[in-house]
Parts: C-alpha cells; sequence; structure tokens
C-alpha cells in the first residue's frame, strides 16, 4: 500500500484534512463528500437584509485603476439601540457562503437582543457571491485571478468595512465585538492582534492558530480523530484502521474497483481505491468535528453523537460481514442519515468551499502527518517538498510555510497573546480535531480559553437546542458574561451611558 | 495673489512641506533644493557589510511569477556577542538611501559595543538600491510600478528580513530593538502594533503617526515653522511674511521673473514665481527641522542654530535692501553655507527621496494648512478635492485618505497604545514641526513621551558631538536606561544569562 498524503484542508466552519493516495490526485477531489440531494436544511428563524459593500480588491498596493469586487454582507438592526452607541456583534466571514454561516450561528442571532445589538455578516471575499472578476468562474480561474484571496487582504476587508458602517451609522462610539469559528475564529483573533482599534473584543471558537509550521505536533489532529473514535468502541477503531489495506488491495483490480463502487452505493464507477480512502477519511474527519451532542444538520444532518452511531453500526454488523461492508454501514451514517441519497457521487461542495485549496497552497501551510501508532488513518509522514510539488502542479504557485508566523505570530503565542492581546475567549471542545492546535490555556485575565471536554467543532455558536447538556448552556453563559464585561469596559472608559 | 497649495510632502530623515502656488506645478517641483555641488558630505566612522535580500515584492497576494526584489541591507556584527543572545539593534529604513541614514544615525554606531548588539540598517524598498524591475528608472515610471510601494509592505520587508536574520545567525532568543526617525520612526512604532512579537521595543523619533486625517489641526506643521522663526526674531517673521507677495507680484512679468533670478543667483531662469516661494518655503521647513544646536551637515552643512542665522541676516541688511534681497541673504544660510555653490538649481534630490510624492499620494496623505493669523507663509487652507486631483493628474492614483488611521488607528492613539502597546519610546523635539503630530504624553510605563523644549528633528539619532547641551545628554542617557530595561525584561523572561 502506498504511503497516503494527509495534508489537503477544507477549513471552514468545518476544516477537513484530505488524504489522497497520490500526489497527481491530490485536488482533484478536494471535497470527498457524497451529493445526497433533496437533502433540506432546517433554516433558523433569521431575518437580513443582503447589502453589498464595494471593497479594493488589493489594500497593499495602489494603482491607477484599482480593481474592486461587491463584498456582500447581511445586516440586522432590529434589536440595536437608537442611540447609536448598541453594539455592533461582527461575524468574521469565513471560506463558504455567509447565508450558511448566519443560518449555524444561532447564539448570533439569540444574544443580539439582549445586548441590544446590530448583527453584521460579511462575507470573506473569493466566497459565495463575493467574487471579484465578476464571476466564480474567473475568479478560480489561475492564480493571477485567485492571487487577492488572502487572510491580510480579509482582515482589511473587515476593518474598512466595520469602519465604513460605524461611520455610516453615526455610531463611532459602539464598540464592535468580534466572532467567528474555525477559520473565522483565525481570523476573528487575528483581527485583534492587527486592528486592536477596529473592535473591543473577540469570540474565537475552535481557532487553530497554531496549527502552523512546528508549534504543534502534526500527527495531532489525526490522533484526535482517532481518538474520538476510540473512545466510543476500540473494536470500531480497529475496523477502521484494517479497512485501508482491504480497500487498496481491491482497487488494484478492475473487478475489485466495481465491486467497491458497488458495496458504498457510487453513483459512478470508481477509478481508484484512493478516491473511496479520501471519501471516507473525509467522513471520519468531520464527523469528529461534529461529533454534537444533539442531532444537527450542519454539513449533514446526523443523530446526536454521531460517532458512536457510526461506531454501533461498524461494530453491529453479523459475523461474516466483510470490513468493507462495514465500514459503508458506518459511514452511510455521516453520508446518508436520512436515507435520502439513492448513491453518492464524489467532489460535491454545496457550501462554495473550493477556495480553501488555493489558501491551503499559499500560506495555510498547516503540516499534517498520522502516526502509525495512534491514529487509525494509514500512516503518513509530512513532506514539505511533495507538498510544495503538489501546489506547483495544481496552482502553479509556491506556498510560503513560514509566512503566517511572521506575520501573525505563533511560537511565541503566549507571550504576544499576554503583552498585546486583550479580550479574546478562545473556546474549544477537545472532540475537536482542530482543538489541538487552538489555545487551550488562560493567557491573561482577558484572554482566556473555555475547555470543555465533550464540545466538538464551534458548538459554542450554533443556536441553543432543548438538548443542550449543563456544560454547554455554562459556557454560553460565560460568554455572555465575558462579552458584557468588555462593553461595559468599552463604554466606561468612553463615558457613555447605555442600558444594556 | 493666487492661494498656495502647502500639501506635498517629503518626508524623510527630515519630512518636507512643498508649498506650490498652483495645482499643475505641484508636483514638477517636488524637491526644491539647490544643487550646491561638490560639498563634502561628513562620514562618521561606520563599518558594516552591504548584502542583499531577495524578497517578495508582494508580501500581501500570492501569484505563480511573483515578483521579487533586492532589498539592500548593511549589517555589522563587530561587537555582537558571540553567544548569539546579544541584542539585534534594527533601523527602520525611511524614503531615501540607506548609507546616509546610517552615516546620520551615530547615536545607535555608539551604543552598539555597550550592547554587545548587531547592527542592521535595511534599506526601505523603492529607495537606494532596494528597487524592484531593475531600475529605478522602470521602477518609477508608472502607477503600475510604483504600485508596491506602500509602508505595509514595508513593514512586512523587516519583518521576513529579521525572522530571517534570526535564524540564519542562530539568534531566535536574540531581542530586536528598532529604532527610526521620521518616516521611519512611524514605522518603528507602528511595527510594535503591527509586528509585536518581531521585536521588543521601538526608539520612535520625530514621529508624525497623528498627522492623519483630523487628528491634529491642520495648520499646526506650519505654525510650529512660523514659531521658530518668530521666536527668533519678530521682524525677520515679518519680512518672510511680507515676501510672497513681493515675489509673486514681480513674478508676473517676464522682467521681474529675470530680476528675481539674478537676486536669487539660479543658475537657469526662473519659469514663475511660484518656483522661487517654494524653493523657499522648503528651507524655511527644512531649517525648523534641522534647527540643530550645534553645526551639523544633514541635508546641508549649517551652522549651529540655523535659524537664528538665517534672521540675523535677513534682519541685518542695510537700509534700503530690498526683501527679497534680504530673503537671498538668509537663505543662503541654508542652500550655501560653505560658500561654494556658484549658482543654484531648482529640482535636485541627492538621496533618492522622490519616492515620497507617490506615498505622499496614495496612503500618507497628511493634511496641511498655513493660517492667516499664525503662519508666516501663505495663506491656505486644505483642499483635499484638488489634492487627488493633483494625483490623479501626477500618477493616475487616488489616494485614500482614511487608509492609515484604518489599518494603523490614530484617532484614539492614547488608548491603543495604553492597551496593546509596550515598549515604545516617542522622542521629540519641540522646534521640530513634526512633533506636533507626534506622541508627546506618556501613555503608559513602558510607552513614554521624551520631548525637549530645544531638540530639532531626530536629534537624539545623531552622533554625540563635543558641543551637545546638557538636555541632548540626558536624553540620550534615558533612552539607553530604557533600552536596557527591555533588553533586560527580556532576558529575564526567557531565562538567558547575558552580561551586557
Amino acid at each position: 500500500m502506498k504511503l497516503w498524503i494527509l495534508l489537503l484542508l477544507i477549513l471552514s466552519f468545518i476544516l477537513h484534512p484530505l488524504p489522497s493516495s497520490s500526489s497527481s490526485s491530490l485536488f482533484k477531489h478536494r471535497l470527498l463528500r457524497a451529493k445526497a440531494s433533496s437533502i433540506k436544511q432546517t433554516e433558523p428563524q433569521i431575518s437580513y437584509q443582503t447589502r453589498f459593500f464595494q471593497q479594493n480588491l488589493d489594500h497593499f498596493t495602489f494603482n491607477n485603476n484599482p480593481l474592486t469586487f461587491p463584498q456582500r454582507y447581511l445586516i440586522n438592526t432590529d434589536h440595536w439601540n437608537p442611540s447609536s452607541v448598541g453594539p455592533i456583534f461582527f461575524y468574521c466571514g469565513n471560506e463558504g457562503d455567509i447565508v450558511w454561516f448566519a443560518q449555524n450561528s444561532g447564539f448570533l442571532w439569540e444574544i443580539a437582543p439582549l445586548f441590544k445589538a446590530m448583527l453584521v455578516f460579511p462575507e470573506h471575499r473569493y466566497y459565495g457571491e463575493s467574487v471579484p472578476f465578476g464571476s466564480k468562474y474567473v475568479a478560480y480561474n489561475n492564480a493571477s485571478t485567485l492571487s487577492y484571496l488572502t487572510s491580510e487582504q480579509a482582515l482589511a476587508d473587515f476593518a474598512v468595512l466595520i469602519t465604513h458602517l460605524k461611520r455610516n451609522y453615526s455610531a463611532l462610539l459602539s464598540p464592535v465585538v468580534l466572532f467567528g469559528g474555525s477559520y473565522g475564529g483565525m481570523l476573528a483573533a487575528w483581527m485583534r492582534l492587527k486592528y486592536p482599534h477596529i473592535a473591543v473584543g473577540a469570540l474565537a471558537s475552535s481557532a487553530p492558530i497554531l496549527q502552523f509550521e512546528d508549534i504543534i505536533p502534526p500527527q495531532t489532529f489525526y490522533d484526535i480523530v482517532s481518538n474520538d473514535f476510540r473512545r466510543e468502541s476500540l473494536t470500531c477503531f480497529n475496523y477502521i484502521k484494517q479497512s485501508w489495506d482491504e480497500i487498496a488491495s481491491r482497487g488494484q483490480t478492475n473487478d475489485g474497483l466495481a465491486q467497491l463502487t458497488r458495496t458504498f452505493n457510487f453513483c459512478q464507477q470508481l477509478e481508484s481505491a484512493e478516491d473511496l480512502s479520501g471519501w471516507l477519511s473525509s467522513a471520519y474527519s468531520y464527523l469528529a468535528m461534529v461529533n454534537y451532542p444533539y442531532p444537527a444538520d450542519f454539513m449533514m444532518p446526523l443523530p446526536g453523537h454521531p460517532i458512536k452511531e457510526v461506531c454501533r453500526r461498524i461494530d453491529g454488523g453479523r459475523p461474516g460481514t466483510s470490513i468493507p461492508e462495514r465500514i459503508y454501514e458506518g459511514v452511510n451514517v455521516y453520508y446518508n442519515y436520512t436515507g435520502e441519497a439513492k448513491c453518492f457521487e464524489l467532489d460535491d461542495d454545496p457550501h462554495g468551499l473550493s477556495g480553501w485549496d488555493w489558501q491551503a497552497c499559499t500560506e495555510m501551510v498547516m503540516p499534517m502527518s498520522s502516526s502509525p501508532d495512534s491514529s487509525m488513518f494509514p500512516p503518513y509522514e509530512y513532506n514539505y517538498s511533495s507538498f510544495e510539488e503538489d501546489c506547483l502542479k495544481e496552482f502553479g504557485v509556491k506556498p510560503r510555510p513560514k509566512w503566517i508566523t511572521t506575520e501573525f505570530g505563533g511560537h511565541n503565542i503566549h507571550a504576544t497573546l499576554k503583552n498585546f492581546g486583550s479580550n479574546i475567549i478562545f473556546s474549544n471542545g477537545l472532540l475537536d480535531p482542530w482543538s489541538g492546535g487552538s489555545v487551550l490555556q488562560n493567557i491573561s485575565e482577558s484572554v482566556v480559553a473555555l475547555v470543555t471536554e465533550e464540545g466538538a467543532h464551534h458548538i459554542d455558536l450554533r443556536a441553543s437546542t432543548e438538548n443542550d447538556p449543563n456544560w454547554l448552556i455554562e459556557q454560553r453563559a460565560t460568554e455572555i458574561k465575558l462579552i458584557q464585561g468588555w462593553i461595559s469596559d468599552h463604554y466606561q472608559k468612553n463615558k457613555v451611558i447605555f442600558d444594556m
């Protein structure tokens, strides 16, 4: 069996590492998710106006015909205090359609009335409808049109938009609170370091700002995913660990591939066993992220504790059931919990996350390995050279693996945050594989870590449910209290009288 | 007499506002300085290696053929402690030839042995020999080639170079101290806010980080220049104030222009009275900046207290001496103190500062007015529209007047520096017209203002002389003490044993 390359991430509300068997096929299947057509998204009761703000495509150069693009943002001022000093809750849009994020950030919608806050959900450049060059097709065409898709440009978009809104609403004294999950959480935290004058605080949920260079061990991510399965069932863990060889061996013949195609119910014939392995790895990683304690529909409609259910099905096959058949039963929970999908397709991207490939190949270089001892994934040792080669092949672009830590810091993040940061909540659930790259310790009185044992990927940003466990209710209450503190401080410093 | 437009700055070690009578002639004479050929520059005893580091021309975009440019830097490791934890003194190069800055920053050379420090003088992109596109001629050709000349790109250059040097010298624990004067001081201060993880502190000398938008009154700069003259002599002040009308009126005929050309000893016939007025205003502004208490040769070789000498000559004309003749006698001190210039030429730029025009027309938009009441310059009310028009004419580029405060803050700089800054010295001399746009009050225990009544433009960065007044000796001693404190803190935090 070939070594697998576990390196490409789709980092979104949900960050997704993609195993692939060969460098050549690495980028072909960037989002290996089944198309389960006609699955309904449950939409929370949210209402907003959709607006567009014309942004400079390049904030850091000047030209005689500067390109611009329309940045979409959703805005709700229903609860905003008309005295113009009410807070502005600003969600740092990440790599996908902003409507989807707004729908999955119920926490903000729930607390806005309490704070009399304005809600703003700006879309990240190059995602959703916020694309330059008139269309996504042109914007994603090549390295030259993609070149402005960077986190620094996105942060500058936020700074410019906030400045514009405060001016337009005569809200110069309104405190701005940043929110973000996953990559959006990274942006929210970085915004505190790079634009401290723009906002008063940030809730950075599941923000792996340390997942760069050698700051954390590269096997961290896959170890956590694997542990999430092992804690449910050691046999389940072992079935998965054994499955890769079996799939690879079957995939060596056309007959074997045809059989796998049937076993896993793909609409089209599989081209390689690696495609299947990528599809499975993707499901396991996502499952670890959305391993919520109640039924939810974020990436996919899923039951509560979905890994428990996956393992129940993998373990539960009748004696004599082959490992691939067991695995199929398991991942069916992820890809087809509602049972509506007739068959599966690779390469589907309903939330428009594909721009992350470019970001991962330029500045968001996150080394990831899979340990032969502790991981249930195929062993893989991170190799920067082959990663670079892949990026050159796919985009003609050479990554800058040390750029993020130069620009934002990271190696000595505790000192940096302690001395220069304030009012940041790093919230993490330890079931979330991205938690290993985040900040898990309190740094100072105002830079705090909220860590929950049973939490998954930015669960705190989701709407509350009747099934919320106590630890989640308490976590959100703490967040509200901390945010209230930031805002009160701001009012006190600026001698504003405002009744929250 | 027409209104004058006082707006274009050549901000260098010395920042220079340029009066010009009409928008059309505004950019033609960006650096109105006489060529006094064969004036020798006194060079301090400095020795260094000259090196080049290949920098990305654009740090904030990624492309398949990223442009790079060779950034020149001067380096001296003679005194650097071989244990690899000795400090790195990093001069934030500003808008001119770095050799010239290194020669005029004797303070760093003098204290390096005391601190066992490495000295690094990186050149600012687009100046000196650090030009992209192979030559200054091409680099300055149009808005497209100039587009990467911004402060954000320059700061990223510094961050990347420092990171590279620390790695190359195995000096990861070496504390980096930033130094800078004028625009370089702004860069040093901003570096503390934007890249707090890169250095431990900054001496920002004469750094007018508040000279933007409406943060300070627009007449501040010219009021300080004017006061510098008035405090020496009210009659001198009045002669200058009266001179503009007389020059303008004479300049309306060809005969008058010919006469002015003779009076002011220009090598070529003056084309307009405005050229002359710009040349004079430039001299007054520079004189206010380099109004040092001892003879110095920075922009020009000058006596100590040069304004006193200028006014002595303006006032001292025999009865019946015309105002233009008096003025000529005065500015002769500035343009030809050594008496070596046979005649004067406009439009000379020996230190290569002309890139500032581009910077002033893009992000460094500093509103300046001249008050009819308090200024000795022709009255002028800052008008952004006409400024924008001029920039569009000259470069085809539209300035972004609110960008600097969005990117770096400014309106509430005390709060920003207090909450997010540390280890910054803002040193200013009140004779310096740029002091009005700088930070003149202590902000916190570690963000301090050193203000001297009799100081001029970043005098503290210059080499010590036998004639240094006590206040200057004390100021430098305080700076050394503060820097020692930053470094000791750093060693203590990192448990480094290093004997300074």
